[in-house]
């Protein structure tokens, strides 16, 4: 198996350069990816020491390094070019092309979403935690009027890293609401969720996955049992039949994906970007 | 101001491509941009149902709509192509050139990392939120042996929402613990937190900022008042000073911003990528 070394190269978190360099490199499984994070790279001092630094591993390895830099300033640019490496300059390929086509100049400046620096989106990013913190797991259902999705699910399908999710990357308002056997002896939603139909939404889960997930819990608990979660998954089924409960079967998906489809299904506008 | 519709384009979630055109339409502050998700293309008929849509909005605004796509499938990338926008291709401009350093074919399929795909990491990760939950504000402490950090700050500093993305983005078990006028009497760290110095990081923030994040929470209290800050923050500061805990400012932050600079500066190893 051949090997290289990577850098992610950024002038922030690294963050976006770090998932499009992952989503590249997982083509090509036959090569070792050693990855390095070079971040805050805000002077020419720091870009000088990121390219010894990457000089040093091409000295180290052999071969060149594979460099994904989402670097802005065009002087930084530069000089990252010059380090020998396979830079794959994220920003500065599209640049000239998006300038042409809108007829303007870029600012050139270090550029984050509204979601990172915008203060009124931190807000209502950490009002949107809290609440999804203080709605956890049906604990609360007195604010659910300010609720944008309540989340419901048998217990361990996912709801509170979802909710969570929802909340750190969209702003929105998720509470949950655990669906028990208790719940399950009448096929009727629980009152508490009743004047909230509207803004339901189920996580669906197959019994075999959700008893592995138990079991690394309650190891041998009749919680855990296959026998119980397809008892609880049926019951489940039949009752967001009942309602009309739009949802999503998540136990192939990633949290970011189940939250992006939520979002999709539901046409629930994001509160930040 | 002109006009422009903007297109992500992708066979996921959209994330990464959303966060590159972010970033990049943020350094044209004179356009107006109107941000459209086509997100989970998965195949020729979702594709021409896209182009169809891009192609709509072209007609509607009479300008040329702008696409940021990381679609990885050449024949969608192809069909998109042909839609007459401007298609900045994320994915397949930097293919080649891979490959070519690379010298191996890549094997074209959608490409997820780790965290998002791998089941053991889909674990880790929700281990991880469970465990900042559990470990939230001091309520717990008795499992801080587990913890790989302790995040610690007076009230409204962030360590909640810190701690949840540091689970949710990198599988660290954070927990947090306020420090609050009860522990500024002697300037001592609380006991709980004693054997655990060396995992404790501490989140500062300026008081002219937290007045304002405490006032939007409690208007007109004295815990919202800047004299009250100022003393906790000055006598924050003089614990943590005395106990040589590092630490951040995280005034001007954003969250991403803070968990990736804590990482930086800990050398803490993420446990997903």
């Amino acid at each position: 198996m051949t090997h290289r070394s990577v850098f992610v190269v950024s002038g922030g978190t690294g963050i976006t350069a770090e998932a499009i360099g992952n989503s590249m490199l997982s083509q090509f499984g036959d090569v070792a990816f050693t990855q390095h994070s070079l971040t805050y790279i805000r002077t020419e001092d720091d870009c000088r020491q990121a390219v010894a630094r990457i000089q040093a591993a091409a000295e180290q390895d052999g071969t060149r390094p594979v460099v994904f830099s989402t670097l802005v300033n065009p002087t930084h640019r530069e000089l990252l070019n010059q380090s020998g490496a396979l830079v794959l300059d994220l920003f500065g390929t599209f640049l000239q092309p998006l300038e042409a086509e809108l007829g303007v100049r870029s600012s050139q400046k270090v550029g984050y979403s509204h979601a990172v620096r915008d203060p009124s989106a931190y807000r209502v990013r950490i009002d949107a935690v809290h609440f999804a913190l203080d709605n956890d797991d049906g604990g609360r259902t007195h604010h659910y009027d300010k609720a944008d999705i309540i989340l419901i699910g048998v217990s361990r399908s996912g709801k509170t890293p979802t909710s969570l999710y929802l909340a750190l990357q969209f702003g929105l308002y998720a509470a949950n609401y655990p669906l028990t056997e208790e719940d399950f002896d009448d096929l009727r939603l629980p009152e508490a969720l009743q004047p909230y139909r509207d803004k339901l939404f189920a996580l669906v889960i197959d019994p075999e996955r959700l008893t592995v997930i138990r079991q690394e819990r309650m190891a041998g608990s009749r919680y855990a049992s296959l026998q119980q979660c397809e008892q609880e998954t049926r019951t489940f089924a039949a009752i967001i039949g009942r309602y009309n409960v739009p949802s999503i079967n998540v136990t192939e998906r990633s949290i970011e994906e189940i939250s992006t489809r939520i979002l999709a299904q539901t046409g629930l506008q994001r509160r930040i970007r």
